[in-house]
């Protein structure tokens, strides 16, 4: 087992050890049944105390990631359902933060995607508001609500929405969902049927494909590139596949993770596609709000919105903590949806709700995101001019008109895991955009994704010289 | 169809209309395809303008709900699956109200279960703690969490749960959910393997057999009398049910809808059923925090831990809007709980979790929970008082030991739907605990779920003297 342990880390020993064995069980490098070495053999190689080894094991036994038998030493656990392989910090709509916690000493520059700049967040306006709620509460407010949401906000994300994505939708068709994760959840449950397919992007995020195939459903990747899913392959799909596909999962006004934006023809023919073939169109704008240059596109469901449905998240404009979302359902499917959404958790947490509806109507969510694009637009040019200073010609960026990460990509440069863990040793992290294609055939990997949005000038200037250190090694 | 108006409502007679119909294909009185009366005929009908009735079926074509082609008609769309049948108000643990709102006239005196006194929920208080932890909170704080909570909050649980209940819960086994309902669901879906069976009590919270339902169960009910579910039932079950059995749901502090307390024998055979068979028991602890008399038993948790998971919600100690529950899991099972949990809705709030954790430390959910006890005792006092004022001897009160609702029982009276609806001409609403029977075989159909904690004493003693006008009648 290759334990890399940090004895200057506030972390103490025995919980780096733990977090290292749970992460390489989680991602499936250590399968059920696997026998772990003696607990005095591997203090000795890692060269700490056996007590030391016995507390991790013990923390693992308790959690149940280990089983002991006496005289059969210690193994991993049966039944522990490995993660999707997704190496390293890559957190971008849905976190594997947690579950990979720790490891990462305080001066590692982590180009994670999707995390907002949240010192920027206005805590004490947002709480300020929610108070001002509560106070002006009346009890009835306090029942359970609507499945649908609260209809304050419902109003409010409806007038937002024409106001900021020139997207028309009535209030009666926003459903508030506890975060975007759980809006794709509801979408796979209510479509699903025997021998569902679902088509995506590919590449795509990884964590999302999951929540779409916990649906049950089959998952197909289409190859998306600078303009998006190409659209065209639809017409190469097997009558099978096509005719057992349920919807098709796209991400229009920022490709995640490459960052294209899906061209006006190829809207069009998924659109053609979704008539002909019965199935639905899912539009995940999940940070479509932060447009830096380039004509502003519309959503796609402006193009048939009785086949589109519209998911979108408060997540990178406010704060992943809050957990809260919405979708934009068609009329037909707005009676199961709100069936769905009561079996699931009843509604979205209420007094949230009325909190960002105020935050919405007076006008401080429209002032806070023109704040955050001034501030990610500075980031954005300072990472591209850190990167142009240190290697010039042998880089090109891309997907960076939009959103909170841009993709760059080194064509002598191949991001093999010897790589990576060569470039965490330099103290930068970054997840090459290989890890999130479905097919990997290499097509991806020579690109990382970069997440600037979170990060300060400092930072991304040191986060680019250990970048450039590790690759000329 | 049989709609009512009633033109005194602040609702809009088209509202009404509308909500009625609506009402009715959701419960499956209407199925697809349905011929509509023409608007022409409907207004006849309830003395109504004509476009009064169309803008009613506009709403529901709008919605989903109806479908109208030139020539043939307005019809019941195709493909709304009915709600399980729950007439009236029935909305305790799982709320149905949004799906039949508004058509009661104000004065009209709802018996419903579960909504606790919301006018003492002490808003300002929680207003202001949650805004003191947005102005202390680091931006890391803003971050996803971990899906099995924000620590705070579980270490505030581990500690309020020994304090109130003696439950003895290590906080890294405290999971918080986004409401009861949600954890109910994770371990459906955890516990989930083919043709799985769940058994529970009979009658049972019907909104709660549908979540079991729809993750793919056969659900089971085993009679429950006034000592809980009759355990030795188990030893007649078929091999065949015995072995598919995955988990047994059960309300032992306080059963709902009855009242009664699951006896110690009772206990210990359901967790030697549980040993034997290899399932697991769910203990939902719904308002076993309201305790009036008795002894005070312990959570069934306590006897096998690691066969109990053990549900908790703050729904009926502050309030349903929230969304805030938790569940206790053995430790064998949380990877995977985390796991689900994480593809769920990644976790819950994070900013709720820490006001409510920060609402638990300062003592006042204690004093909240005291207080409400002495409130629920006096309401729960002058509600009997009012019932024998009225019955005499013609009834007798059941599970009134603790919770928010008690069952009366009156002999000499079956409660029809033609009951029902008198009861409702005369002012007032309760479920028979007949409709959440799973045989309904009449054994309660003489019993009337009576909820007390959310009504005034004027309120209980106007509902109680409509009910003895309407049983007279």
């Amino acid at each position: 087992m290759w334990l890399t342990l940090d004895k200057q880390s506030p972390l103490s020993l025995n919980r780096q050890i733990s977090s290292q064995i749970r992460t390489f069980i989680l991602r499936g490098d250590l399968p059920a049944g696997h026998l772990l070495p003696s607990t005095r053999q591997l203090g000795k190689e890692l060269d700490v105390a056996r007590s030391t080894v016995l507390e991790a094991y013990d923390q693992l036994l308790a959690e149940g990631y280990l089983e002991s038998r006496s005289g059969s030493g210690t193994r991993v656990a049966q039944g522990i359902r490995p993660q999707p392989r997704l190496t390293g910090g890559s957190a971008a709509m849905l976190p594997m933060a947690p579950l990979i916690e720790g490891c990462d000493p305080p001066e590692l520059v982590n180009f994670q995607s999707g995390i907002p700049a949240l010192e920027q967040f206005p805590a004490g306006e947002w709480g300020k508001l929610y108070r001002q709620c509560c106070e002006s509460l009346p009890a009835s407010a306090l029942r359970y609500c609507s499945p649908a949401g609260v209809d304050e906000l419902r109003e409010a994300i409806s007038g937002w929405l024409l106001r900021m994505r020139g997207l028309r939708a009535d209030p009666g068709q926003i459903m508030i969902t506890t975060g975007a994760t759980q809006g794709l959840r509801l979408v796979a449950r209510l479509l699903n049927r025997p021998k569902a397919l679902a088509l995506v992007e590919d590449p795509v995020h990884r964590g999302l494909v999951e929540v779409i195939a916990r649906a049950g459903y089959e998952v197909k990747g289409i190859a998306a590139d600078a303009q998006g899913m190409d659209a065209d392959q639809l017409h190469n799909l097997s009558e099978d596949c096509a005719s057992r596909c349920a919807f098709i999962y796209v991400t229009p006004s920022h490709q995640y993770p490459t960052g294209g934006i899906l061209s006006a023809p190829r809207r069009q023919t998924l659109v053609n596609f979704a008539h002909a073939r019965g199935c639905m169109l899912v539009e995940d704008d999940y940070d479509g709000e932060f447009r830096f240059e380039g004509t502003p596109v519309s959503a796609m469901r402006e193009l048939a919105p009785e086949k589109v449905i519209y998911i979108g998240s408060f997540s990178k404009i406010l704060a992943p903590a809050l957990r809260i979302g919405f979708a934009v359902v068609p009329a037909a499917l707005i009676p199961r949806w709100i069936e769905e959404k009561q079996f699931t958790d009843v509604h979205t947490d209420a007094l949230t709700q009325r909190a960002l509806a105020s935050f919405i109507s007076s006008g401080t969510l429209e002032r806070h995101i023109w704040k955050m694009c001034k501030l990610y637009k500075r980031k954005r040019q300072y990472l591209l001019q850190c990167l142009r200073e240190r290697f010039g010609g042998c880089f090109s960026a891309s997907g960076q008109a939009a959103g909170l990460h841009m993709v760059a990509e080194f064509p002598e440069i191949k991001f093999t895991e010897a790589m990576l863990a060569s470039m965490r040793a330099h103290g930068v992290r970054a997840v090459p955009v290989e890890h999130h294609s479905l097919c990997r055939d290499g097509t991806h990997a020579h690109q990382l994704i970069l997440g600037y949005a979170h990060l300060s000038e400092q930072a991304m200037e040191r986060g680019v010289d250990a970048l450039h250190a590790a690759l000329r090694s």
